[in-house]
């Protein structure tokens, strides 16, 4: 039925419970050029300011995403049978220090960038799409669909410049990012002020507050992300506490009224076609997640991730 | 106010907390010819393929069901005062074997059903259907309204034909199911391939996805649910996992982007009328739901279930 | 920025996980003229009839709210700017009693009352409110919206006056709320009998069902509430249950197909420039808590209601 | 094997998982002269003083004792062969009155001292014995073995007299209790004072401290509670909290180093052959229990007690 | 250090939580006859009567064994060091049967022992032990010693042969193993009545009960294991319930008064020397284990037995 | 009863649930020279190794310890009467560097030392006792008694010399603690290899591990203690994995086979005398703790350091 070599449990022979756990039962692998997707773990909480705990986020979704299947329900993509997806395994990082972690991770995705695959990761708080932008976005800034409650544009928290609050900032000042080709859906809770939000203002972020998303409704949200990015390359973003925390509780700083499993889903079955060249998601806290949703809702996520990403290589090779 | 022999626990006189749990606290009572509408645990969990646990639904959801009241707040059906509701105990089970489990579950059923009274089930994981359908079904097929995330209509599993993805298609293949007037609403979750679908496709089941319900509308569905369904006799099965996870994380296989309890209990009191002969409420699995929620829900839609098999009853006698 | 004396904790000097938990890291402060909003507790279980545990409500809800901020995002209201809010710590209870448990709390209140305080409060149970009524609405009958599941106009229950089930009532009959004025939001759950809904009937209070609500839609409701509370003074009162399940698990009587934090959220914001006198938010449950939902949720509205304060009192300084 | 007309479910035959949960699976059966032994939930905690929900524990206990079988492992006691047991259901209380619930309470038990049953019970906060004794050691005062962790010998509580610190003393005062033949096993914990400990001293109460127990070592420590009790009639009540909290995290108030199960159930073999009429197992709070342990290990507790009570009500028949 | 080819993750270069989880951090490796210890999951809980689960046994055990390092406290035995260790996954096992489940298992150790390597496995149900035995003890008895609160000696449960109750008398009968070398450890927990009992001492199965393990005292415990087993081939089973259930919460059927981790431990330390041939944990439920402390004390029981093999392995190789 | 100005919260007047949570009630104040014992909490995890979520120790143990009475159980101590004891709130941290915690610690400690008040600290890791000590053993080396599972002498991890495991060694190197005065009791777990114990013997360090702990027994350890660090300057550091997991689940690194509560609390009364200089209790994570057991140890635990410290503070003045 495909080609591609790397292939998944198959949960009709081994049982969904069975055997060790792998992003979304994919092929475990090394790191060579045959791999056109890669799964990877990001275990990192040394940027987080609240609670702390999504070291253990690609662990949980590992184990939570044992019950992901191949084939979308709603667009009919099949990822593995389009791409060579394996699980590579995790990012290194220091327990002890931000800074190294950030920078062991870059070198980490230089060779992922380098051996052609695209990288869909599991974090980890949200220091962790900078040094994978430093990676794979290298060549020029790229777009970057966002879904979050706080825009991550702040200067610096407590004179550190690299911490889960501000790597949309530091990714556009280093060029990684094009503000014109971002646009962050979700944003609310209280704030400390107005630094943030003017800073996206001047340099031209598309920020979508929860207010505006309901204003607008999700098709319009979906046409006003395709303007936004437009045809180049992008990146798609997941902070976990983007999704209202009843779907996501186990975070480190929930905000409620926010964004519904089923729209997110949504949206992202929207974008087939997008020029995808990575994706994460970021912040999940499996010790504050007793009923598992929130793994289980960042597992499946992680599937339309890839399943974006399987569509875009299908492109990208024809 | 009621002639009704069976009353459930008054709660203005016994507190919630207090007493012996059965469902709802209605009567325990024994299966006779007076009972009407007999409340049942079918324990089981034999069937389940991925997180077992379900054997102790109906512990869980007799427990959860202490607040439930008498009156139904939107169509005012007070079911106590219309029929003699009980609790008759559990379906006997055994521990080691599904197979022997069909088997006494439908014997239970025959008795159930040769008494007179319409059953309202919690399970178990969703084999428990079938026996139950070979029980009450067993005069010709009937319609079913089926909640769920999955359809059910898998041919087998690893060899194996009976088991919780495979009881609409056996219920169909022995007679007991008209497959044009099975409508299922709900159905999402990633995928294995196209086997199940095809099969409702290529035999008239009504399917209704999540993408479907979100274009519809829920009235439009409770529309087609009606069309679907006509004048005959039907069984309702609600597999808790068509509900949305954040609605019912305690369950074996939770598919994000599901069914709101809200309308699940619109569509349940907008069917008052129809001709129901049974139906049940599966893979409730307390040890996953540490919030208690999913027993909640169980409970409150084991209420909603009997309001329409009391109403059903009424218009029988008449 | 601001001449208030009182300020939050800074967050952005101070982790939100350092120092001892006030409500969203407010001042605390002994009560004095100086305070303008008062954040008080009120430990009570004693008036719950199933499920206790509401004593721990302010503990909780202390706790939870170590992630609220400054400005409100919707509507860019900054309380701490416009008034002197501060965390008075506890209202005094009697563990064993709740008659002299409602003497005690009232005679807290009015002291907050003659202090020139407006108090924001968290309970406790859903008897709390009456004492406070009868402490800040002694001077003639106030308006009330309530966000609830439950209307609380029974008469008694079990020979009993005061418990969480009538102290709407004892508030009407009290001359402390105008019937005319109130309005009661997300009524649903199974019922007892019509006791209660015809008092409200018979009363003049203006009942929206979760039907209703569902068919008015969010704007319609909160022209509604304005509407029927027109320019008086007007009290807020909360019992986390008229959320939904999946926003509040952990309170002592859950019933599916409730509000949602986000309508909450938008209702309270819409209401800016009422003439709020007090609030509360109560039947927060924490050992039923597991995810700590319920008590993020509680917090969050807790903003909202001081934000509403906030502007009433910058209202009636000018 | 047995002539006793009232038997378990017997677990060979019905899964320890199926049927509605009555306490060790005993028969259920309204109050007759054929009870023997009454097992009886009283589900009160209106008498804490600090963290609230015993009024759970016979619903937390009656589904944790599944797993109870039916022959004592080291004493070969097998009491279902001996006496008539049976779940009676739970005595009434209210839900808003500790006064009210203790003289429901008394009524109560009156009945089954007049039917000439045996009360095994599962409280319920620690006031519960005070009304259990005014019914069942009216004629004269008798003995009494507490496993606690407090002495319960307060005067009053807040000006209150009835509550879960007071039992003791109120049970001496009224002549219910001989205080020269109580024995109070595993106090500790920080105190407030001394006036428990002198109230004890002065009448007499035999306190065996924790630090005593270990001095003495269990063997001393069953044959001291012989000395005391002598050939009397003995009542036995076991707060959970005399148990260490790592065996009963799941109560109101947990004291760190307190006594194994392993010692409990071995201090209640030694004691067979003594005169009990009563026993009760109180501050179970199941909400605080989420691995189970507490209700577990009360559940056991109640099994030792039943055969305490078996082996008794044979002595008594001869 | 040692000339091994498998070693684990180095935990001083990859941090414990990062990586995919594997046992003990082990090397991950297909079964060769380069492997000497394998370390095997067995995910079943089909042969389990009470509380299902124990199919989550392995995942849990993985995840939970990132704490183990490579020296053993008491002994100093580095089994890395001594002998090639790999986590080779999880044996087939059949989600519906467990008859087919144990053929599945049984050909899968017939390759393990084929290979040449000694199995150190966690559970799956208590059924696992049969399959293996009659895998790597085929060629004549071998003995037993067995932690466990239920002797295993039943003779069928409900009609059925193979279950978690039976595997003892089964492997006898199959003369897999030899009743004289076989020692229980940790009986207890109240009894159906004498039939597992009297087989055991009709075969000559040296039965400890926790009576007489108390009146032995843990240093003649173990002398008696020495005599009992003496020097021939050996494997070791432990039921997680032979700990005392605050040792471990998450099992099926918990029995209070049992085996603490610390005597586990230096019991299981005592036998460095013997000639084990294999070993096994059963009986983990994950998902009633919510501090998880039954899957970290499985894990160091694993690391014991790794011990026990390594040495054994050095042994053979002389 | 005593003329000390600090009196924490009376329980017998305000509910344990009631009231702003401080350490064990006490008086909430600010540092001045009036305070003797300082309750003070140190939130930080930037450096555990493995789980994270110790920075929320000490609101998790404020809250706990609400149950902590006035009296010493055992000795009969009552600090409140012998010293002013407040609670001064948390040391201020860095959420994103260990380095610059430290340094904000140390400068906290600092003025604690010159206000003349001894420190009784909740962690905060076991990075929190080195800037400590740097403040208040700087005119010497101290002796130490420790505590734990772990003997925190490695040289370093991963290159980085300040964190969890290592501050026993920076201590003893920076002239802080006089290595013939430090005693480590409780040490275990499976080791990575010798280079923290070779440290250990060759500074002389006396390291009791649990195997020795049993061989002496309490008494000859207590025994062992007071001569290991005679009459000088001592202080105190309790990793809360010393004790067994099963006392404390809620840890970063759980070590089966430990230290009991009643042990360490024994251990503890029995140093009545000492001369101590401050005290912590670190590596509570409350997000691991579900039962609540792990805090509500760590609140006992505090109220012997703080005896401790009275009657230092006493001897002291005399």
């Amino acid at each position: 039925m495909t080609d591609q070599k790397f292939q998944p449990v198959d949960s009709s022979v081994t049982p969904r419970y069975a055997e060790i756990a792998s992003f979304m039962r994919a092929a475990r692998a090394e790191l060579t050029s045959e791999v056109d997707i890669a799964l990877v773990g990001v275990p990192l909480d040394l940027g987080a300011t609240f609670r702390s705990g999504a070291r253990q986020g690609p662990a949980g979704v590992r184990e939570a995403s044992r019950l992901i299947r191949q084939v979308n329900p709603t667009t009919g993509v099949a990822p593995y049978r389009m791409a060579n997806i394996a699980d590579i395994g995790d990012a290194p990082t220091h327990p002890l220090s931000v800074e190294k972690s950030v920078e062991l991770i870059q070198d980490f995705y230089v060779k992922i960038h380098a051996a052609g695959a695209v990288p869909i990761s599991i974090g980890g708080d949200h220091t962790v799409p900078l040094p994978i932008l430093r990676a794979i976005a290298k060549d020029g800034p790229v777009g970057l669909v966002q879904i979050d409650s706080h825009s991550d544009t702040f200067d610096e928290f407590m004179g550190t410049k690299y911490n889960h609050a501000t790597f949309v900032r530091r990714a556009v000042e280093e060029g990684l990012l094009d503000p014109k080709r971002i646009i962050q859906i979700g944003l609310r809770g209280t704030r400390y002020g107005d630094d943030d939000i003017v800073y996206g203002e001047k340099t031209g972020i598309r920020m979508i507050t929860m207010d505006e998303y309901e204003e607008m409704g999700r098709a319009n949200v979906i046409a006003e992300i395709k303007r936004v990015i437009g045809g180049g390359k992008t990146y798609f973003s997941i902070d976990i506490d983007g999704l209202d925390p009843k779907e996501a509780p186990g975070t480190g700083v929930p905000e409620p009224g926010g964004i519904m499993m089923r729209d997110a889903q949504m949206m992202l079955r929207a974008l087939n076609g997008i020029d995808l060249i990575g994706g994460d998601i970021c912040e999940v806290v499996p010790s504050l997640d007793p009923t598992g949703i929130t793994c289980i809702n960042a597992a499946n996520l992680m599937f339309e991730l890839t399943c974006l990403a399987a569509v875009a290589h299908t492109v990208r090779k024809k």
